[in-house]
């Protein structure tokens, strides 16, 4: 399946994104990320932090000729903050893709409309590619695409809470209406979840807590891998329609009739 | 991953049950089962009419070392009618293995639980493995396994809705309290569907309309073989917890202070 | 309104059922009754014990010229125990309807299909109105119609759960082809979800845990019982269709070309 | 009950909103505000256009010591366009309520949380009492108390598509931390979505579709009225919890030990 997404100019053939918060070491970060195939890994600044050796042996390990390094700016809560996060990003991690989050509630962690729409527009002009985490909100996604963003990543659920889907309906509307890729972010807790993501149509996922968190973080990044290929191949193949009426898949003549 | 399923002394290595209904072509429906790589295979009687010589030669091409051939009783209406098609298919076919199915209405097509459960006791009996299609009902479960089924497979939905697991709640108590096989009949429609019966815990599922009535058929079974390995992985891994309050993935330290 | 239920040849211009179960004190069970105006309620044996003069006072309380009293089954195990506590019911409240509710399993208590068609042919026969108790299941409640059932009674969610119609799709069916009346029992744990069994056509609810578990239990009666009408006239009033498409309200023409 | 809801200093003891489109005919939609027995009544600029007769008579019927007409601005695209249109809705209706509504695109009518905020600033210090439509976006509801809102009006679903709360995840949150009333907008397209929505704490709801297009609109108007009444009073008389494990309501004791 020759089947690739661009973001930013690059290509990728994994539809899964992976984050590097919440692993219990940091050796199993690493596992789990191998184990996923992915290509894109969010990454926090203060992972990357110099002064702790094993934080960056560990980053190390990652082939950057095959894995994109996505910075994010979690903490900031101005547009202000998250341009001068980003530029540092960039001289930390010399890339210039940014994962943008603007969360000023630090209680449900969810994003500003209006200091991303801002933050996304300085950071386009200044060259990023710029990954904005924002509410499933169909009118932001077409202001954040006149504006220059790279991608769109509307949340399928507070995140952290592993609910899943729980925007569908203007999921369906940002997939249907999206001139840029769409990666759904937050809330998929299960591989169901982000095949059901790659099933409407999704470009990509973004997956951290629910690989993080797992009994074994390994195998469930080797299941989400196996996931998102499912919902790909899915969407690609053509899904059924959806009915209200039941339809036998066995002959209703009379069997004894034979 | 030495994961095995056993129904009725037979080990599977496979938990996708694929059935061939509603195929558009008898080639279509066999490249779709190779390539689900399913061991266990829903046939109908009719489709096994020695009469005409095309539908007989695709099945040849079926290896029945390593595939399982599930005949079901579909089109009869009572359980005098079950035991007579399920003795008919036995000589058939040459399996004991027999889909109980038993729906008096052609319109929805739900199972009869009273004649599911006479038909069941009185076929376990004469030694059939019998795999009866019921309601997600958790007290005929219990009965069906008193009377010596070798498994039982609620269904999700009303079949060919394509509306995925309708009948959670009952669906959970079902997988936590039986003792045989559970595999999830009817009603799955994606991918994603599969993979989150998985997730509950069941043992398998089964799919047939969702893939062959696809766009592509052949990457559809291959979509529904890999949502069940990442379902069932999932579920060994050890899913989180689905949590109402949010959580965040990169330290909230205020970024600047860095 | 002049919408009239007959169940048993009896009236009733309430559609809304209550149970006695769980409230804190008969002195708010009563107060809650009156303020549900309901017109059938279900009433356990222990309840009407006659050794216990408290009880009995309340239960004097109310005008069964006005009010059905529905005696039920609940700790029977099969259809014998179910005929042998139905008759005693008879006896003890002097009237020959009874709630038939048959769950051997003490952890669920969801009902046994097999038992309570059985108990439901022999106890018709007998000359009572019988009201079972059953999943919802929409064969069975065909063979229940079969037997001379005076209604179904299908469950919405597991009793006590408060989850409301999880079985929506099945009760469906259920509203659809049933010949005798539907009353959904179990698991409606807000008015609204009351409210939306009307709407679906349902012919009336039963409620119990949610009122006598509710912080003010007689307010709680009052908001099920406006629930309850106001589904009914909603249903009959015509809802619209559940549409995927917006559809403004408010003429679209640019308003400033006023 | 005396259960107040006070907006922009205005007091009101009715919950229920309701929109003035849609209608077949006017007299229709005066005889179903009446049944709804709402207080605030939204309107449309062109509706009261004063060149046409029969329109005007209709408003007279409206008393407006007891009902409050809330003007919107649909139709317009920008702030600068909604800051003008309530402007001249000011001076049309003689009220400083005013519905802002600024939805681009023309296809799904959502809101522009951007420009939204903007011209909720501006007619906030204008002295305008502004009632936003929103997506359900719990950081934009903070960012719109801050700069001087009446209430925020969250959507439940997608305008006119009769869904409910599909944004229920989202209006939790906004309730738990609003400090202006909450009022739910958009989508609910029966009188049980109106009670859930009053159940789960909403302030109160807006309701015009599924009013307007019901069989018998009338009909509907008092079925609303009587879910926004259950559903409040149901918040208020303080519901149970909903639980994952059945619970009897009767006695469970063997019923034949009696």
């Amino acid at each position: 399946m020759n089947d690739i997404l661009t973001i930013g100019e690059r290509d990728f053939t994994s539809r899964l994104f992976v984050g590097t918060g919440k692993f219990s070491s940091n050796k199993l970060m690493l596992e789990s990320i191998l184990a996923s195939e992915s290509q894109m890994i969010t990454v926090a600044m203060k992972r990357i932090d110099m002064e702790h050796e094993e934080d960056d042996d560990m980053l190390r390990h990652i082939n950057r000729d095959h894995v994109q390094f996505l910075p994010n700016t979690s903490g900031v809560r101005t547009a202000d903050e998250a341009v001068l996060a980003a530029n540092l990003a960039r001289d930390c991690f010399g890339t210039d893709f940014i994962k943008l989050e603007i969360h000023p509630d630090p209680k449900y962690l969810l994003p500003d409309p209006v200091e991303t729409l801002k933050a996304t527009e300085i950071l386009a002009k200044q060259g990023f590619k710029v990954l904005p985490y924002i509410q499933a909100d169909p009118v932001l996604c077409k202001r954040l695409e006149e504006v220059g963003t790279a991608a769109v990543m509307p949340l399928g659920a507070p995140i952290g809470t592993n609910k899943g889907l729980k925007t569908r309906d203007f999921l369906e509307i940002i997939i249907s209406e999206s001139r840029v890729p769409v990666v759904i972010d937050a809330g998929l807790g299960a591989p169901s979840h982000a095949a059901d993501a790659m099933e409407m149509g999704a470009d990509a996922v973004l997956v951290n807590t629910a690989i993080a968190v797992a009994g074994d973080p390994v195998e469930m990044a080797v299941a989400f891998r196996l996931a998102v290929e499912a919902g790909r191949r899915a969407y690609l193949a053509g899904l059924g329609t959806v009915s209200d009426s039941a339809s036998a898949t066995s002959p209703l003549t009379e069997f004894l009739n034979l």
